[in-house]
């Protein structure tokens, strides 16, 4: 933990391309820098030339620490002491728990009673404290109320925290700082504090570097609540969640979503069908286990031959956390 | 293809560290530079500081490529011009159909009738021809042997060839140039190709750099011939193939075998259980795809925790060619 207050100030507002880079100074030191892969086979499959920014080799095995640390980074040591809380059956939960190790403090993670006990012993392995509660949205929202009240707990959300995207936002710093030479940049959306943090980061680029590099948003068809919002102009909810991938199925933030409607070029969707074939087709080519999540990109891509043909194309893998005993091919 | 006659000198003997650093020059150009990785989880679970040299993100998926590289820089115009043949129905097949290929030759590839659809497929996307045989050793050679006197064609063996196994060596050079603050480095053995190249590198490098760093091989119990050959100081044959590593069921080459007796510290080997579940602990830590046989360092890692303990261990992933529809967990 430093000596000083707080590391970074608690942003009221979106962060600017010199928040981020301040943001990305002080959570490097905890993170992992993941390389940029390429496979001339999947450039023949597509048609275009494609670069792979690899955070399922980040720490936790996704980029959810990055977040974590910025925003509790952003906390007095008082505060910060007290321990850190958060929902999530998911990447954010292992997030949270690293950072609260890391910086030496307790996290308590709300996780609905039906969550897949894998992913509960790694969480509670990283020295968490795992609280179950019934598996409503309900339940959940309570619970981390509780502790918040009553342990003096921070609560640190999975992306509607603008400390949060910020940390997101250093992976396309580190990606264009590998790579600049991209005609646009693909990320997964789910409640979109990837796609604004990175978002943010691409338009700063463009602007301080002369580069014209777009940004695009991609998620599962079955779940295109970000696809409609972004052509509406309107927050939307997802009806169903049925798709594979089990970090897409969030609704778009209302933080998140103007800096989206602000930075992004467009969302593409993808079907299942062309998600499995996407993931599988990183398998084989890169020799990289990436969760279906991190698939959705390529897959819109794969859709896409015609949009992307001749293109140079930044894919942000987004982790690679799946079940092996669970696969979809 | 080179304006020279010949890139590199056809080796009658075991090659010099020097040889290997040249042959390393000479095939740059046509190989990836593979990573280095290393994950604290697998540490925390071996009791050890592992390394892995990750040529699995090599051309064609495995190390191959280097030494059929190597040995087809060693031929004259004139020769290479003719073309390349081996026999394998692995990932030597696809090593000389790529060398060929970016040499501008032609590769022909006997490989038995019942070879796997997907190698097969592989092979001649690589612009090979494939000439299939009867499943047995004296089917392939003559069918190898027609080939040579017919059409001129130049034999590359897997292994058992000083300018191949100088070529596998390369994988050494890289990874000490990568990482040499280490105790000892692991290689699967089958033939012997990559075993004996890594040995004469390691210990040439010892005794120019100063270091103590031991080699050892390992290989599954089931295919134990080298780990008997070793400690009794001859030849012996495989009494079984029924291991779960298809790239090491061959067994040791007789100029690759009195390289390996002279230059590497010992064999291990490792129970088939072993190895799948060391292949798993690398897919779900390093979330990267490796093959049966890469396992196997890992495997002996595991089965020999108290003779590692606390060691800097670099592990050779020798590929990542797996068919994902019949994985062993």
């Amino acid at each position: 933990m430093s000596g000083k207050k707080t590391c970074l100030p608690l942003l009221k507002a979106p962060p600017s391309l010199e928040d981020i880079r301040r943001v990305h100074q002080e959570i490097r030191p905890y993170i992992h820098h993941t390389p940029v892969l390429h496979s001339s086979g999947i450039d023949q499959l597509t048609g275009a030339e494609i670069y792979f920014k690899c955070e399922n080799f980040q720490k936790i095995g996704a980029f959810k620490i990055r977040g974590a640390m910025s925003a509790a980074l952003a906390l007095d040591k008082k505060k910060l002491k007290k321990g850190l809380t958060t929902h999530s059956s998911g990447n954010h939960a292992q997030g949270v728990a690293l950072a609260a190790k890391l910086l030496g403090t307790d996290a308590h993670i709300v996780m609905p009673e039906n969550s897949v006990a894998s992913k509960m012993k790694a969480t509670r392995k990283l020295g968490a404290k795992i609280i179950t509660c019934e598996p409503t949205s309900q339940a959940r929202e309570q619970t981390v109320i509780q502790l918040m009240t009553k342990k003096g707990l921070t609560y640190i959300h999975p992306y509607n925290d603008f400390n949060v995207l910020a940390g997101q936002g250093t992976i396309a710093l580190e990606f264009l700082e590998q790579q600049d030479n991209m005609d646009c940049i693909l990320a997964p959306v789910s409640g979109g504090g990837l796609l604004s943090g990175v978002s943010i980061v691409v338009k700063g680029w463009n602007k301080t570097q002369g580069k014209n590099i777009s940004v695009f948003g991609t998620e599962p068809k079955r779940v295109d609540d970000c696809f409609r919002a972004f052509y509406s102009g309107k927050l939307k909810i997802n009806k169903r969640t049925d798709t594979i991938c089990d970090g897409l199925r969030a609704n778009i933030g209302f933080l998140t979503f103007p800096i989206i409607l602000r930075n992004t070029n467009g969302i593409f969707t993808a079907k299942e069908k062309t998600i499995i074939q996407a993931m599988r087709m990183i398998w084989e080519k890169l020799k990289i286990i990436v969760e279906p999540s991190s698939a959705v990109p390529l897959a819109s891509v794969l859709e896409n031959k015609k949009i992307f043909k001749g293109k140079k194309i930044g894919i942000i893998i987004s982790g690679g956390n799946v079940d092996l005993n669970h696969l979809p091919f």
